[in-house]
């Protein structure tokens, strides 16, 4: 007899938002369904892990036959604890979502969202981040809703390459246009502080600031995508490496031969 | 008249770190430098930022010329903080570090030291992460003095490629073997979780774990160079984009036309 698959659902906004309750719903039809997930908003994390303190796994009630756990750490934390003390068995799926927000281009670096699918990936588990470029905390997720199945169908029956997950973002359109797979445009943050005026007068500040598309007229990216109202659907890989740029630093190995490394001994 | 270099410091150890007061001194021979570095440890915090708290600087007293503040918040914030509001002009160059312990294969996506390097990259700024494979606080740095300082000089002629860093990571040797421009080595981190027993008999967790490399006959990765007592320079790129995935995932656009993305209208 074939086993269920089994759905590990996650994200940064923490167990009790919109979104994730929108995901885990979407996911029930397809297999059985395990929610551990952020005790609160944990929007910005990228994929930190709790390194310094302790973290906490609540059983909270189920949600359909859904389990729900809830973490006092990140979204990898979330991961990394699923995997090892909640999951029967290794998932075959991970989502993280739906985030209130898109992660698009280089947001995808502070990502909590993203940080959870990465995390999974290194697991060697097939992952999907989805995120609706939205700053509503209520909204509506069901012009998506077709697309997020269908990605994660298509997942589930085909599995991905090793080391690449997915990054799904939906621009705030009532129809979609339609999907494009499509790469990280290149972008940049701007103006990011506000200053916080503090009564004792001290310096403080509140992250803020504006993004900029660095290649507006580009039609491969995602930015492109959204802006065009399709959902944009990117493939990320685990390995930073610049692979191109390894020939030209090369040059490097002869610079330091073992007795320039070294300090001399007088 | 040239301006001197100026060169920005940071890590995610703290300011009172040995590491970052070791990379500051050796770096204060090159240009004008300032020291902007969280006030405490931040180790695994990666790429993360601090959107829901308020973040403080506070100017310490100088080592020597360069000025120390310090940041509530974590390494990304520390250099976006510094750009914006404690450097005089754009820095020539961003150095994070030396953190105690490495940051090769995978463990790039955890590190707040690497984090601060890649906000660096973003900013268009050429910049470097050290990093020693050890778990000392208290450890000795100068055989690795020769090859940090020429690899910040050789950044500081050269520059960098856009949207490319440098991850640089040390074994703890006397002496070096000699350096290694080396990619990221595939790898794993397995039995993640201690049991951490509370008085109240909650469910907490510790992280721990071990690190196996997934290619250990490959002799081209960071986990070899360190290995063999190399230094290991991996240049590191911001685009996550599996690029190589692009064309096979492009038959999704096919699966939805835009009335199959969105729901029936009855």
């Amino acid at each position: 007899m074939r086993q269920r698959k089994l759905i590990l659902v996650t994200n940064d906004d923490g167990f009790q938002s919109q979104g994730i309750a929108q995901l885990a719903e979407l996911m029930m039809p397809l297999g059985e369904v395990i929610i551990v997930a952020p005790e609160g908003g944990r929007s910005g994390t990228a994929c930190s892990v709790s390194s310094t303190t302790t973290v906490r796994l609540t059983e909270l009630s189920p949600r359909g036959d859904a389990r729900v756990v809830s973490c006092s750490g990140t979204p990898v934390d979330c991961v990394k604890l699923a995997l090892e003390r909640v999951c029967p068995r290794q998932p075959d799926l991970v989502v993280s979502g739906i985030n209130h927000g898109d992660n698009a281009s280089i947001s995808v670096h502070y990502s909590g969202t993203i940080g959870a699918v990465i995390e999974a990936c290194m697991k060697g588990i097939p992952a999907i981040g989805y995120s609706l470029r939205t700053r509503e905390k209520h909204c509506d997720f069901s012009p998506y809703a077709n697309v997020i199945v269908r990605v994660a169908e298509h997942v589930l029956e085909n599995g991905l390459p090793v080391d690449v997950c997915l990054n799904v973002n939906f621009p705030e359109v009532e129809r979609l246009a339609g999907v494009r797979v499509a790469r990280l445009a290149r972008g940049k943050w701007s103006a990011e502080w506000a200053s916080a005026h503090h009564p004792r007068g001290e310096n403080h500040f509140w992250l803020t600031g504006y993004y900029t598309n660095l290649e507006p007229e580009a039609t491969d990216t995602d930015y492109w995508a959204l802006d065009q109202g399709y959902a944009a659907i990117t493939p990320l890989k685990l390995d930073m490496t610049a692979h191109e740029c390894l020939a030209a630093l090369t040059g490097l190995n002869q610079d330091f031969p073992r007795e320039r490394c070294n300090p001399q001994r007088s």
